[in-house]
C-alpha cells in the first residue's frame, strides 16, 4: 500500500486539477494506494466540495478516503528554488516531502515550480552517495516507444562523469518504473561516430563504452522523435541539462507549429487532436527526480486531472519497484568497484 | 552578372539533380547569372543529354549557355574534411572554389559533403580577420518568418567571443541576403532571463547586450518553431554548433514523426504534404557559409533540382549584396573599436 503525498497547490491549474486528479486516482487505484493531499486545508475542502457538487458528483464516497495534510504556504511558479528551502519552510512542497523522512509517506507528486521541487527534494530527502545534484528525467513520446531523456534542465555544464551518472540513473528508472529489462542507453551527439561531439560528449562516449551499461552509442537529433537509430531502438537518452532542456522545449513547440500549418491547410482540428494524442504529456503524467533518497515525481506545470492521476500511478510504480534503493545500491557497487580497480 | 559555379558531383541525387537544377536556374535567371557546372565532363555531358532527351526536352536552347568546367575527382559523402584539401586537390569542390581567387567565378554552390565544403572553402577562399572557423548558417522555417540558426554544426565548444562573432555574421546575412533591415538577434538558452543558461551562454548574453547588435535577448527551444518569443519575432538564433546541430536534426526528424502519427490517424498523405510544404527545405535551397572571403553556398545533401535552383538564387543574392565584403568591413570596424576602447 503506497502512501502518496500530492501537492494540491502546485501547477497552473491548481488546486482544481490536483484535487480532481486525486479523486480519479483514488477511484482507479484506491485499493492499493492512499492519497495525502497537501496544502491549505480550507482551500482544499472548498474546492473539493465544489467538484463533488458538480462534475465529480459520483466521487463522494471515494472522497472519504482522501487524507488532507495542512500546509500554510504556497511556492509560486516565480519563486527562486531557495525559497522552497529557507523562505517558506511550511509550503505544501516542503510539508509533503518531509512526510517521507518522518516515515508517514512513500512518495511526493507535484506540478508546481520544478526548480523549487528539485531543491526541496535534494534538501529534505538528501541525495544518494555519488550524486552531486538530482537529475530531471523526462519521458518523451516518439514514433515508437517512449524514451527517457536526462538531464532535462537541472544540471548544465556537466562533466563526463556526471553524464555517466545520468546514464546509470536513467537505466535504473527505465528498468524499474518502465519495465524495460536491460535498457539501451544512448548518448545524444551530432554524429553516430565516437569521435563526433563536443569535448564532454566525446569523453562520455568512452566512459559509457566501458561502464558495463547496455550502451547504444551516439544518436543524433533526428533519432529522438523516430525513437530509433541505425543501430535500433533505445530506452534512455543522455545529455546535459542545457541540451536536454532545449530538446524538450523544442519538442513541445514543434507539435503546435505543425498543427497550425496543417489546420491552415484544411486538416480538421478533430483529426489533428486524435492523430497527435500520442504526443500528449498527460498520458505520461510525471517523471521521478532521479538521485534522491525517496520518491519525488515532477509533473508538467499545465497538468490536467488525468495527468495528475497518471503521475500518481508513476509514483506508485516507483515506490513498489524500490527504485530509490536500487539507485543507492548500484551507485555504491559502482563506487566500490572503481575504488578496487 | 553573377558567375555561379555549381558542383555537379555533390549530393545524394548527383549528378542528375545539380544538372537539372542548373537548367532550371538558367531558364529562370539566365539573363542575370551564368552557371559553371563543375565535375567530370563526360559524366556531365552524358547526364545532360539524358535529361534533354527526356523530361527537360524544352531546355535544349537554354542548355547552350551552360559552361562546363572539368574536374577529375569527386569528394564522397564519407570522405574526411581533410581529403578535400590534401587528398583530392582536383575534386569538383576544390576546382569550383578555386575559380573565385582566380577571378573566374563569384560563388560556389554544392550539395556535397558539408564538412569537406567547409574545410575546402576556408582553405581556398580564406577567412576574414577575426573569424576562427567559418560558421554554417541554416535557414529554418517557422510558424512565422524563417530564421537563421548558427552555428549549425561546424563549431562545437565555442567561447562567448565566438558566439558573438556568429551573431555578427548572422545579422549581416539576414540583412544582406534575406533583406531584413536591422535584424533581431536572439540567443538560444533555457530561460528568457539573462541568468539562465550554461556558463558560455550567460557570458554571451552580457556580451551581446553590449555589442551594438539589435539583441532580442534569450529565447527557449519552444520559441524556435513558433518563430516568436514573448518579446516578439527574431531573425537570427545564436548557439554553438553542438546545440545547433541537435536542434536542426531534431527539427528535421519531428515532421516525419508527426506526419506518421497523423497518417495513422487517417489524415490523407495529400493533405499532409500540402499543409507541410512550408517546412520543405527545397524552398530555401541553400545557405552561405559565413566568414569566408567569397561565396560558398551549402545545400542539403538530399537537394532536388528545385532546391539547387533556389540555392543558385541565394548565391546570386549573396554576390549582389556584397555580403562577404560587408562581413570583412564590419568585423574590422569592430576590431578597431575594440582596440581603441
Amino acid at each position: 500500500m503506497a502512501r502518496i503525498a500530492l501537492d494540491a497547490m502546485g501547477g497552473d491549474l491548481a488546486p482544481a486539477a490536483p484535487i480532481a486528479g486525486a479523486l480519479l486516482a483514488l477511484q482507479e487505484f484506491g485499493s492499493t494506494h492512499t492519497i495525502q493531499l497537501i496544502g491549505r486545508e480550507a482551500v482544499i475542502r472548498e474546492q473539493l466540495e465544489r467538484l463533488l457538487a458538480t462534475e465529480y458528483a459520483e466521487f463522494r464516497d471515494v472522497s472519504r478516503a482522501l487524507d488532507i495534510v495542512h500546509a500554510d504556504d504556497v511556492i509560486e511558479m516565480t519563486d527562486k528554488p531557495s525559497v522552497a528551502i529557507r523562505g517558506k519552510p511550511n509550503s505544501s512542497m516542503a510539508v509533503g516531502l518531509r512526510l517521507q523522512p518522518e516515515g508517514k509517506s512513500d512518495a511526493f507528486v507535484s506540478a508546481g515550480n520544478t526548480g523549487a521541487q528539485m531543491a526541496a527534494s535534494a534538501f529534505i530527502l538528501k541525495v544518494h552517495d555519488g550524486v552531486k545534484r538530482p537529475a530531471i528525467s523526462t519521458l518523451l513520446p516518439t514514433a515508437r516507444q517512449s524514451v527517457v531523456v536526462l538531464d532535462s534542465g537541472a544540471n548544465v555544464d556537466c562533466s563526463p562523469e556526471e553524464l555517466v551518472i545520468f546514464a546509470r540513473l536513467g537505466a535504473i528508472y527505465a528498468e524499474d518504473v518502465l519495465g524495460r529489462p536491460n535498457p539501451s542507453v544512448s548518448l545524444l551527439s551530432i554524429g553516430e561516430e565516437p569521435e563526433k561531439g563536443n569535448a564532454a560528449v566525446k569523453e562520455t562516449h568512452q566512459l559509457l563504452a566501458a561502464s558495463g551499461l547496455n550502451f547504444h552509442g551516439n544518436i543524433e537529433g533526428r533519432d529522438v522523435p523516430a525513437g530509433i537509430s541505425d543501430r535500433g531502438v533505445f530506452d534512455v537518452v543522455v545529455c546535459d541539462g542545457f541540451v536536454g532542456n532545449v530538446v524538450l522545449k523544442l519538442y513541445e513547440g514543434m507539435a503546435p507549429m505543425v498543427v497550425g500549418l496543417l489546420a491552415k491547410g484544411g486538416v480538421s482540428k478533430e483529426q489533428l487532436s486524435r492523430g497527435l494524442q500520442h504526443l500528449d504529456y498527460a498520458s505520461v503524467g510525471g517523471a521521478p527526480l532521479l538521485g534522491v533518497k525517496g520518491v519525488s515525481i515532477i509533473c508538467h506545470g499545465k497538468s490536467s486531472a488525468v495527468a495528475i492521476k497518471n503521475a500518481v500511478q508513476v509514483a506508485a510504480r516507483t515506490v513498489e519497484s524500490r527504485m530509490s534503493d536500487h539507485i543507492g545500491q548500484r551507485l555504491s557497487q559502482h563506487q566500490t568497484s572503481v575504488a578496487q580497480s
